[in-house]
């Protein structure tokens, strides 16, 4: 397998459409723009789902669910939102197909909907129009909810997972008493982002706040957690928006305070979406195909026997049962892969390369030695152990694993990060990838030059890291501080 | 809030829609059909999922999501798949909307799709047009996913959770090399159901299968779990389809046998939806609300202090804590309630409405005396305990809560369920409600004609019990058996 993929270093793009395909991510659907997430892809994006689903109950929100459609009339309310998302959206117009002699079946022109219906892009406008009957008073706030569902946005250029006309995502929607509230759930929420990105994903992150033209319409101010890939472009992993009361405002939704006023609610919405898988596969798999992070592995430990016959596969599997049971009672996801329809040498190439973080091989030699032969997946090491004591040592080489990927992609972001204080070297270092730290005027005429010149953008003014004022790399004029610029997915 | 409830013995969907709504269950969305799930309702429709989910992960299934619209002419492949399921639903035409100084946002008409696309009623056509790039040989088989989704069926008369144009659901859709492991696979997954709805929603259920006019738009055969609800109509609980190989054959997947010839493939589709959230409050509810069995239930164990100040309610937390944490030990869900802005009996009344199994209060007097109060929801019992070993009875409570709903449930079932003789007796007996036995001549014309004369359908050929064959009631035709007519939700 890993010999029909394309090498990174001769076409990174072709290399991430041949691994989503080839290790069972995902594929296109005949539904332009579409895609299936196969088993293999799904039961990664379902270990996403069960840890953020835990972090985001563990910070007080619970689930609810709201219509898929949304009368096309909401969507208009918001002035901004509109403008975003109006445009690339797909539209119901009728209710009924009916049978035709000529064409088979055809749509019923008498079932025509008075009012459009348009599949949810986000969600804002729908449950802001429910949050008016359900905030009367100050003890209905604050209001956290999270929602997981599909949503639809008609993009004509899509990719595996990185963007598509349907995807999946969680969104969270919130609402408070007062602006500082709403803004400290904003920055939760992002918090709660980093920590997933990084102790799951194993993906360094940088947090961060969009400027104004990359801002979610309808937002007051947008933060973002920035993740860089492999090939030195930047992938945004995630999004908090304070809303202000602009969504209260366009619905009308009114809480009675404490002093008995009343006031406009303040609004948070927050998402990750399955383009996370994008970034998880080129955050850190290679030409031998995917590696995953051991806490998102679906299995996390493959056992391969290699036996000739029946009764040595027999056993070989009370040889390593013990160490099976040990390693399932410390939630370990383990396999032990008695296909005998498939020869050992296939099983090794096919768990390299769907991502298996630890893969165990024992024959009939190692019952005499008592060993078992252990190959990691991310340094492709092979280490011959005891089965003694085999499964704390599993168990510490997958956190050793998670910790390395950690460490392999934050050593590789910093190598990639620099300073630039021309608009001349930007230009040289933007072709080289990573990350440019730069100081910017602050005005969008610049931001719009910069894109328009190199292809990079200002993906976040971060919240953290050097705050030394200084002068525009483009303008001269003052600059408040560096920002990041890079190209992005 | 159970005295805005209307009694069930005055107008028992009135009593339904009342409950759905002030238990905080899910409301009617300004979307036509649509319904939203509130938190409440969806924290007990996630234990749902979960535990399917877990069931059908242990019956070796695997998840996976296909897209959410079917080009038109996908749906007229399965001839009879259309005429079932192409009339009622939602129809995409366009894919951008645009401004117009007149109307605001307007539909493009530039933007109009070559081909319209349907919102998946059900998923089969594009699921097995993807089977078909997956399916290769018997090696590939079987394929056993599941889907985890939001379907649309357009509905003129909507009744939350029980009939909804948007509803959640699971459908499972396997591929197997023979007409035997598809059969089997569909009777496997329809027992899931039955344990599921048993155990789960302590809700007693009869294993059929569906008369061909009730039979699934592309099935060769229905099979289904009946209940029965309190007013004595039966309701669907979930269906299992063993569709042949018409699927196959419609989207041409065939694979190659062991012996190197091609097959079509055999196929079975098994879903159960949010439907079952109106099954469980129509099986265990009452005139005081809600009753949820405690395996559902969110919070399985309120805990309520009745304190005058803080210092009583920290020697009152103090007091209960230890309870608190065994329970927790035990995997049961506690909610200690010191919210301070609600009296005591407010909580009461507000636990007791939204069906928390078990609720115990606590005042200064028991903390003196080493007791509690605990009030059980199902019989509204309350008995004062003994904190020593609280946390162990209160497990037991539980499970005693659990078993009692189903006996009681099964009780209810089995005193209206009776066998009729007469055409004339039927007529009688059907007003009263309940499951009829009944012997039928197996045509579709006798079945017609009952439907039309007393509203009453086949629910079911039982797959169990008294199979002496007799004579149709109707036309005195010979019967093979007595099948189960009621009136349906």
């Amino acid at each position: 397998m890993a010999d029909q993929l394309t090498k990174r270093a001769d076409d990174y793009a072709q290399w991430y459409n041949d691994l989503v395909l080839k290790a069972d991510l995902a594929e296109h659907s005949d539904v332009r723009g579409c895609m299936v997430i196969k088993p293999h892809g799904y039961a990664i994006w379902e270990r996403m789902q069960r840890a953020l689903d835990d972090m985001f109950k563990a910070t007080g929100h619970v689930n609810a669910y709201f219509p898929l459609f949304i009368p096309k009339s909401y969507l208009a309310k918001e002035a901004s939102h509109v403008e975003g998302f109006a445009k690339e959206c797909a539209v119901v117009t009728h209710y009924r197909l009916k049978s035709d002699p000529v064409h088979g079946v055809v749509v019923d022109p008498e079932a025509k909907l008075e009012e459009e219906l348009i599949v949810r892009p986000t969600s804002e406008t729908i449950i802001w129009n429910t949050y008016r009957g359900w905030i009367k008073s100050y003890r209905d706030l604050p209001l956290l909810i999270n929602q997981w569902a599909n949503v639809v946005r008609w993009e004509m250029r899509t990719r595996l997972f990185l963007r598509t006309a349907e995807f999946l995502w969680q969104e969270g929607h919130t609402a408070h008493a007062s602006k500082e509230e709403a803004i400290a759930e904003t920055e939760r929420m992002l918090e709660v982002y980093r920590v997933f990105a990084e102790e799951w994903l194993a993906m360094p992150v940088i947090k961060g706040i969009k400027t104004a033209s990359e801002r979610f319409a309808g937002a007051e101010e947008t933060y973002c957690i920035e993740a860089m890939m492999q090939d030195g472009k930047a992938l945004q992993a995630g999004t908090s928006h304070f809303l202000g009361q602009n969504f209260a405002k366009a619905f009308d939704v009114l809480f009675t305070t404490k002093e008995n006023k009343q006031e406009l609610v303040w609004a948070t919405s927050w998402g990750v979406s399955t383009r996370l898988m994008g970034a998880l596969i080129m955050t850190h798999s290679d030409d031998h195909g995917l590696v995953l992070p051991p806490k998102l592995a679906p299995i996390q430990v493959a056992v391969v026997p290699i036996a000739r016959n029946e009764e040595q596969l027999a056993a070989l599997h009370a040889y390593i049962a013990p160490v099976l049971s040990a390693l399932r009672a410390k939630g370990i996801s383990v396999k032990f892969d008695d296909d005998d329809t498939k020869k050992p040498g296939w099983k090794f190439a096919e768990y390299e390369f769907k991502g298996c973080p630890v893969r165990i091989a024992i024959g009939p030699r190692d019952m005499e030695n008592g060993t078992v032969e252990v190959a990691r997946r991310d340094t492709m090491e092979k280490q011959v152990m005891q089965v003694a004591d085999l499964a704390d040592k599993v168990e510490h080489l997958l956190e050793a694993i998670q910790s390395n990927l950690y460490q392999k992609a934050l050593a590789m972001r910093e190598a990639s990060t620099r300073a630039v204080n021309s608009y001349e070297e930007f230009k040289v270092e933007i072709e080289k990838g990573g990350f440019l730290l730069a100081h910017w005027d602050g005005t969008p005429e610049t931001e719009a030059r910069v894109k328009e010149e190199t292809k990079a953008t200002i993906r976040c003014i971060p919240l953290e890291g050097d705050t030394t004022p200084g002068q525009c790399m483009v303008t001269g004029k003052p600059s408040a501080r560096r920002v990041i610029f890079a190209r992005a997915y």
